[in-house]
């Protein structure tokens, strides 16, 4: 399955449901991970932020992999998150990887002491050198706190192995700005596409190659519409699908996808698990609000 | 020895040393605990941010944690941190702290997604709950990317075993602020103390109750000067020695105390160190200015 065919089109993103210890619950990884490669989406992105990768054990991400690729046969390619706040961890992880049969990596610079961007850079050659995995940047300052400049980019995309980088998607008067600035700093056939499920519509239409989408894990066909009327250059039809979607849209910009999104799975009777402890399941009202909003875009 | 004796004076931090791999240098960390315990600090704070808690296994953590025991006997009160990503390792690394026998726990509202108020309440009440170790809570935004607010510290404090705040001292114009909404939401008797040597003159001249300090994990005696002069109410005094150390302060402002902390042990032959990766080494330039600053200040 080629590197390059997770860097265009939509990238479906799960939760991955755990037990309260950590357990990752392969068959219900199963059950979310086969209807998006069902439906059509060009890749499933395992273990990003919403799939809660910084809060698994290593052992348990390799077990989450296998379940997931052999979930999906070879019907898509799969993406999986290699992040970790330390170096070595983050190459064994990459290695992990690349054994295991992931088309690519996704690689962010967690940090805890705040970093430089020559230690990112490093951290970044040292996990591609190592482990032969391609590679997508991963920049997301809102829970990793480091931010990749367009230059730092730029060197990075002249490594061997690091084909694209996915960035969160700015609001719509930026995001023409925000994607050249990177279009100019990195080789061609080098892959931008972007995070921020509400804002992505605009991002696609502005250029970008790829949507990395949480709402996607459950819902692939509404995503699928957004980013199939964008590719076509529909902008039209992109931003009248995408408006249907804001009360969902609103939900994740109040309380984060990611505890949504656990909401959602549970509401449409996928799996039951919370979000790893000390993130806490939404309240009771807000869950009564997403059962709603699911319900009036006929989602549930 | 006493939980409280943690959360007055002068608490030493010191680096963690450790092979590249991320196992600690027992040998080196005890040559580090030792000559502060004998100066006159008043605790040891053993894997605090400089110690590089966040980049180590749960059984290196314990294992530096019973070497800097042995090392310092009963001299000076251990206090240790017990932060984690995840809530149930938090709790394991307080009890394993409880087991060996360290005074208390210093928890970090570690985050990876960004945490609600609620979410760290829920944390930190239950590493406290299910340890039953005396615990200071660890306020850090840079590294955290968390802030405890006066109210929140506030509910905290009521909580049983909650006995302290480690707070990041503000710049001197605004640390009696800050200081008098800290108090005015504690219990009497809850320790609020600071980090950030640099403000850490000012905030016990404020009323600080403890200074957490990283050069004082290789000089305490300097830094016990400072405290003992704030201590003491000499104002001038304190300030003086302060000033003193400004050629270190603005090092520490400028490429983070743990980085420059590392050089130093090394200029002072107590260890040849690097920090985890991707932190990385200072560079020679830098490794320079620190050597002159040392000599300067007669601490090398």
């Amino acid at each position: 399955m080629s590197a390059m065919s997770c860097f265009s089109g939509l990238s479906a993103f799960p939760i991955t449901p755990t037990s309260p210890g950590g357990q990752v619950d392969t068959q219900a990884l199963r059950r979310l991970v086969g209807p998006p490669a069902e439906a059509g989406v060009d890749s499933i992105g395992l273990l990003g932020s919403t799939g809660t990768y910084a809060y698994l054990a290593r052992s348990e991400r390799r077990r989450a992999l296998d379940a997931a690729l052999d979930a999906v046969a070879s019907r898509v390619p799969l993406l999986v998150g290699v992040g970790a706040l330390r170096t070595d961890e983050a190459v064994r992880l990459a290695q992990d990887a690349k054994a295991a049969g992931a088309a690519a990596g996704l690689l962010a610079a967690m940090s805890y002491t705040p970093l430089t961007e020559d230690e990112v850079f490093a951290h970044v050659a040292a996990v591609a050198g190592e482990s032969g995995l391609p590679l997508c940047l991963y920049d997301n300052p809102a829970t990793t706190h480091f931010r990749f400049t367009p230059a730092l980019v730029g060197r990075l995309a002249r490594l061997p192995g690091i084909v694209a980088v996915k960035s969160p998607a700015p609001e719509a008067s930026a995001v023409a700005a925000h994607h050249a600035a990177l279009r100019a700093a990195v080789p061609d056939g080098f892959s931008i596409g972007y995070s921020g499920d509400w804002n992505a519509a605009e991002a696609l239409l502005a250029g970008g190659a790829a949507w990395y989408g949480v709402a996607a894990g459950l819902f692939p066909e509404p995503c699928l519409r957004i980013a199939q009327a964008a590719r076509a250059g529909d902008a039209a039809g992109a931003r009248t699908e995408n408006a249907r979607l804001e009360p969902l849209w609103a939900l994740f910009r109040a309380h984060s996808s990611l505890r949504i999104m656990y909401a959602a799975a549970e509401i449409l009777g996928v799996c039951r698990a919370a979000p790893p402890r000390p993130i806490l399941p939404v309240a009771e009202p807000v869950r009564g609000e997403v059962a709603t909003v699911l319900r009036q875009l006929g989602l549930a």
